[in-house]
């Protein structure tokens, strides 16, 4: 049978947009309403063209009484049409219930677990999804409202990994008329239950008031959408392009803004919070954004997640104790927070003081308005481009009557020339290697 | 007095923002309204303390029958207030008519045109116009819904070059209050004449709308803004960061896109259209993106306007007739298309043949399917890294019965010997020599 113009319109957008490839396998996330009906039909009759394999699967999510009869008619449906499905129950409300969470986002949850699950299970590609322009459009007219700035746009992709979504260009409209041309049975949709009223009242009530401005809401909202994909692309070439300021030292990551502007950072801040399962409120980042300009501050993200600045590092970390002081004594290995000493009779390190004083040696924080020679450490630190948030952590080396060595920062030269008996106290390891080094021509000069 | 809150908010608006510097003189649009009435009192409140300088401006647009009330409303107020107001009547009908433009557009325009006329004349700094949260959520709902992608949702800033909003982040009802715990007087405001019914529209039936979803709807959208507004300057950012890969050469705005990504391209292609004051549309940028993988195309951007790629060279072109054929007889200075030939008895530049013919030789365009020595004209052009959007225009030196030289592509070996009367023909100028010495090491080389 010839393809009609809705059915060959699909296949251009499957093609320009390479949703699928000769050879793949396609699992078809079949509610058995209209949107997934239509596009479990249409991909049924590109399939030879694609050359691909079609499956279906359905999730019976036990929340509303008819799903059983959903459940018969997807099964036997795919039956009739020779596509092999794969039927599941999974009882939502439970999983919610135990779980603590809403219906709408534990059926999603399920959902998606069920369908990767199957695709892995057998060698599946693809999962089609029946997401449609209106869908669309009501998603981000939601997440707009509801407040999410910009990110908000970039919610459905025709592509996202293995997900594909071949009706997000194409109107309701279309797939009904679609449905009725061809006599395709489906039965009324099963999802977004929480989220019903919201949508419910967006469809019903806001689109349509809408669309009194422009009848063609639809292709505005694809014009934001489109832009806002753009964007998402442009901010992850930005971030690899920015990888290799990025440095995860212990707890901490830390990335060079040297040079960058005010939306780079947000976005490498995202990123890096990101990294430790933190999401930025807009509150956050207004705040972020308002002390870009100084130079040392902290901002909790969460309970246990901090950003902070200093100079033009930004630190996005877990909150822990740092030590007080450590006694170092026989030979032998010290860490002092993240930094690693070794007390031996041999030099093993480029960094490293000799020790004469057979009484030992400890290592500790900075005191407040400490100072060596009659210098501040602060301002030692400051001139030695130490971060503010590493200088509680920077171990000092003294001996009972005097700082010997702070490593970046100074050095007893006494302490660098051996003496009969000494042993050498080495830095092996410092995770913030990285960043002291540089910015070591920016270094002032210690005396 | 001291300041109420409100009065104090605004002072923190005006001064973590920068809106306005000691000694500054400030013109507010003056309508009469409550914003603007409220905008007033409060700068003239604030003035000691910004120490700057305040003065009105009104314009009447003679549209509405109460706009001589109006007038005389703002007129009597100021004088009792002791603030200089600057009074002007614009018949804006009769200059949308003349002109054939709506009647919002032209209000607009007259009113903008008067307030920077009356600014420049008194050396006024600033413009201050009392735009509020609300005229924002409004605006970009509007914009998004009439469809402008990401770029109409930055529509209103706080800063714009003279132009100032210091109430843009400050709800209607904020103001409301303000007006009322002041009694303030003011008068129902006379602007958005054509834009009324959308915007009552938008003001009296969507936003309430929306607010049952998000009451703090004010605030999501300034989300919204917020990121629009980092955006926009990051593309700023970008356009000067890539200003040296941007060339002006004759009739053209030429870019190199080596390694930009889409988001980055698009920017660029609008920035250079918008140098010719052509603004891309929708289709236009979508159907850009789709080509953006081949490699020599053309788009008419407008009636005379054409966007051109040729390898990774975007041409931003006003259309125009190439010359076909130039006879060169007599020594002296030949202009083919935008290229510059001298024929004289000298070698005068860097690139040029020796006429032995006194028969005289012509420049001419290349000829479809052309060969020279069994290679086919186009090829070498490839091999020569030229845009297909410059091949047509690309001067081919011949004598009666062969090509010496094609610039940049070809040139035979004998007439680069001097012979005993051979004149000179030198390339004196060539706009573009920045594009083509650009790829220079990629072209392969010639025989």
């Amino acid at each position: 049978m010839p393809l009609d113009e809705f059915e060959f319109s699909v296949l251009k957008t499957i093609q320009t947009h390479h949703l699928i490839f000769p050879g793949h396998k396609v699992l078809v996330a079949l509610s058995g309403g209209m949107d997934s009906m239509s596009l479990l039909n249409i991909l049924l009759k590109l399939r030879q063209k694609l050359n691909c394999e079609i499956f279906a699967a359905h999730l019976n999510h036990m929340i509303r009484e008819n799903a059983i009869r959903d459940e018969q008619f997807v099964y036997s449906y795919c039956k009739k049409a020779g596509v092999k499905i794969f039927v599941e129950r999974f009882d939502v409300p439970k999983f919610c219930a135990d779980r603590k969470i809403g219906i709408e986002e534990g059926a999603r949850a399920a959902r998606y677990t069920f369908l990767n699950r199957i695709a892995h299970e057998n060698g599946i590609d693809l999962i089609a999804l029946a997401h449609n322009l209106n869908d669309l459009v009501e998603t981000i007219l939601y997440r707009i409202v509801r407040g999410t700035g910009l990110s908000g746009i970039v919610c459905m992709k025709l592509k996202d990994e293995n997900k594909i979504r071949p009706l997000l260009y194409f109107k309701r409209e279309q797939i009904e008329a679609y449905i009725k041309r061809n006599n395709i049975p489906y039965v009324q949709d099963e999802t977004n239950f929480n989220l019903k009223y919201s949508r419910n009242y967006i469809r019903h009530r806001i689109v349509p008031a809408l669309k009194l401005l422009n009848s063609d809401l639809e292709n505005a909202f694809s014009q934001v959408h489109f832009s806002g994909m753009m964007l998402e692309n442009h901010v992850k070439r930005l971030i690899k392009k920015y990888s290799e300021r990025i440095f995860r030292c212990g707890k901490r990551i830390i990335f060079d803004s040297k040079d960058m502007d005010e939306f780079e950072i947000i976005e490498l801040v995202k990123y890096c919070a990101g990294q430790m399962n933190v999401d930025l409120n807009y509150r956050q980042i207004q705040l972020v954004v308002s002390k870009l300009n100084e130079n040392s501050w902290s901002i909790d993200l969460s309970e246990d997640i901090a950003i902070k600045k200093g100079f033009d590092f930004f630190s996005i970390e877990k909150k822990c104790k740092f030590m007080n002081i450590l006694k170092v004594g026989k030979p032998g290995v010290y860490k002092f927070n993240d930094w690693t000493f070794e007390l031996s009779s041999e030099v093993k390190s480029n960094e490293y003081v000799f020790i004469h004083d057979q009484g030992g040696v400890c290592i500790r924080k900075r005191k407040a308005g400490e100072k060596i020679a009659g210098v501040k450490m602060k301002d030692m630190m400051i001139d030695s481009k130490i971060p503010a948030f590493l200088r509680d952590e920077m171990p000092v080396v003294c001996t009972i009557d005097r700082i010997i060595w702070v490593p970046y920062v100074y050095v007893d030269r006494c302490f660098k020339e051996r003496k009969e008996d000494s042993l050498v106290l080495n830095l092996l390891q410092n995770p913030y290697s990285c960043i002291l080094e540089l910015r070591k021509d920016e270094r002032r000069k210690m005396v």
